[in-house]
């Protein structure tokens, strides 16, 4: 696997150097330890957002920080949780006395790391809480993690927490949101190729040549079966028919559609899957409201493709269309 | 090579329908023959913008049409031209009257098929101008065209002369202000893969498992010459020499430094590509003013990049500052 990096020890610390200097109007980058926070101090009285997690699933989170969504972020290394020593600057930085929330996705080693920094930051009279995203209806337990992976929602959770936080709701309430938007969406994703990690420079798992991974989380890890390769429709309804059983929506419901990239997929390809899922909605009497198609959450150059599928309220689609102003997300701004 | 597509020779319809779909707000699709417009009819006495070519380089062009940028788009098949038969509709739709300016690359199909198109359009009544872009330092002449090709500087003149269409410039002032985008950028490109055509099946071109090609075009046609692999500075060294040789800025000149990915590759590696490349623009004491990096010109699910340098002057600031509410490029708005 050829890369474009120079030491396969060195991809974070220099990939986050660059995209501080890209963005230096939006971010600043913390160095030693590493965190992003907002260019600008945060506005006395709003809450604070921080989101982390491991490397390689740009553009989250560092993307997502910016007016309207997060306040800081922290990358580990690739696939690997940061540690408490970077979550709990970050977490302070994030903090303008209204407290503080992160949203952690569910992986064993961000959940403690994430909960030892928070018992840390609290004890440096920072309020925090905790929204826990677990969408993935692929398994219930996996590789990394007891009970389901946090994946695509993750994103949705950000937008629409971090809205709620720039228009003043205070501690409780966009903890509370988040988690609601945790609770009305679910994921599943599909992997045609694997990912290598830089640092081990062999792919992470192997597919054979017409063999693909359904319910893939975004490390390259097991999902539920591997099956010949099929066309998108197909890949599409197998993805769709479990989110559908788990969030049982009623007929009338509108939902947020959301067709994400791993990584190495064209944007072609994603708007394939689109059509066909939109179709699936339809016919299930569902009304999508919005949508969401491109690269937000990726596995390295993982070729491949996840669909989240989010029950709006009126309030969420609000927040959903709110102004964002990040590196990865903007509008109305 | 697996693709989540149905049938190969379907792909560019269902692409472009979920496109059209997942962006019913912006843009509307017209099928037989295949063109997008936005979905406002132009205001009167606004320049029209018109752009197209082969498919496979999404988001472009479909993914800028809308305000700021494109009234209309025109999709070829799969690194195909598009057909007269096309262009000469989506020309006329895109005409409020104040005329239309066709933006091409240089491609030897694309410039004779948007040639006919200009001669039939102008039979209609269609004051039509053309832009040509060739910013590609690497080739004289390719498989594909006589002359430079046309690649990444392509979106910097479809956003910079479709802000100048939307302050009310006349078809001369859009026209010239496109032609002087075109003529102050460079870019080379790098692929670290192949790309496979859907309905060949087979990838265009073989690398070898440590070689890359510098200079490659966005169809995977061949570029200056196969070297093994290098680091990523190596690498952007090797892109940025023939780009500041050929476009020789003085020092103190201002710049947007533009880092593509060709769409098999992560965000992490097209920043520490960034990263790389501002300290050598800098080094030559240029000022990198504006930047954008992103998958913005992709050739499928290639592996690689390439980098444009602009050289702004005022004016072509604020324009690329103006206000742009596409599918791919949104800002201020």
């Amino acid at each position: 696997m050829k890369k474009l990096i120079n030491d396969p020890r060195a991809v974070v610390d220099e990939s986050v150097d660059g995209f501080g200097r890209a963005h230096a109007d939006l971010v600043t980058v913390h160095i030693d330890p590493l965190f992003i926070t907002r260019k600008q101090a945060p506005k006395p009285g709003k809450v604070g957002l921080v989101s982390g997690g491991g490397s390689g699933h740009e553009p989250l989170h560092a993307g997502y920080v910016g007016f309207g969504m997060l306040d800081a972020a922290v990358p580990g290394a690739v696939f690997t949780s940061p540690t408490p020593d970077q979550i709990i600057p970050a977490t302070v930085a994030a903090n303008s006395g209204a407290g503080v929330v992160h949203i952690v996705k569910n992986y064993t080693g961000d959940v403690l790391n994430f909960e030892t920094a928070a018992e840390m930051a609290q004890a440096e009279g920072v309020d925090v809480r905790t929204v826990l995203v677990n969408d993935d209806v692929a398994v219930e337990d996996s590789l990394y993690t007891a009970g389901r992976r946090g994946v695509g929602g993750t994103v949705l959770v950000e937008k629409i927490a971090g809205a709620a936080a720039e228009r003043g709701d205070d501690l409780d309430a966009v903890t509370a949101i988040g988690r609601r938007v945790n609770e009305n969406v679910r994921t599943m994703g599909v992997a045609l190729s694997a990912c290598t990690v830089p640092h081990a420079g062999v792919p992470s798992f192997e597919l054979g040549d017409d063999e693909i991974e359904i319910g893939i989380g975004i490390h390259g890890e097991p999902g539920r079966h591997r099956i010949p390769m099929e066309n998108a429709d197909g890949i599409t309804d197998r993805l769709l028919a479990p989110i559908l059983a788990d969030l049982s929506p009623a007929p009338g419901d509108k939902v947020l559609l959301f067709v994400n990239g791993m990584g190495g997929t064209p944007a072609s390809e994603l708007y394939i899957v689109y059509r066909h899922a939109v179709g699936v909605l339809e016919a299930a009497g569902l009304v999508v409201e919005r949508s969401l198609v491109g690269n937000y959450i990726t596995a390295l150059e993982m070729q491949g493709a996840s669909i989240s599928v989010l029950r709006l309220d009126d309030e969420m689609t609000a927040l959903w269309d709110a102004p964002v102003h990040t590196p990865a997300l903007r509008w109305g701004v």
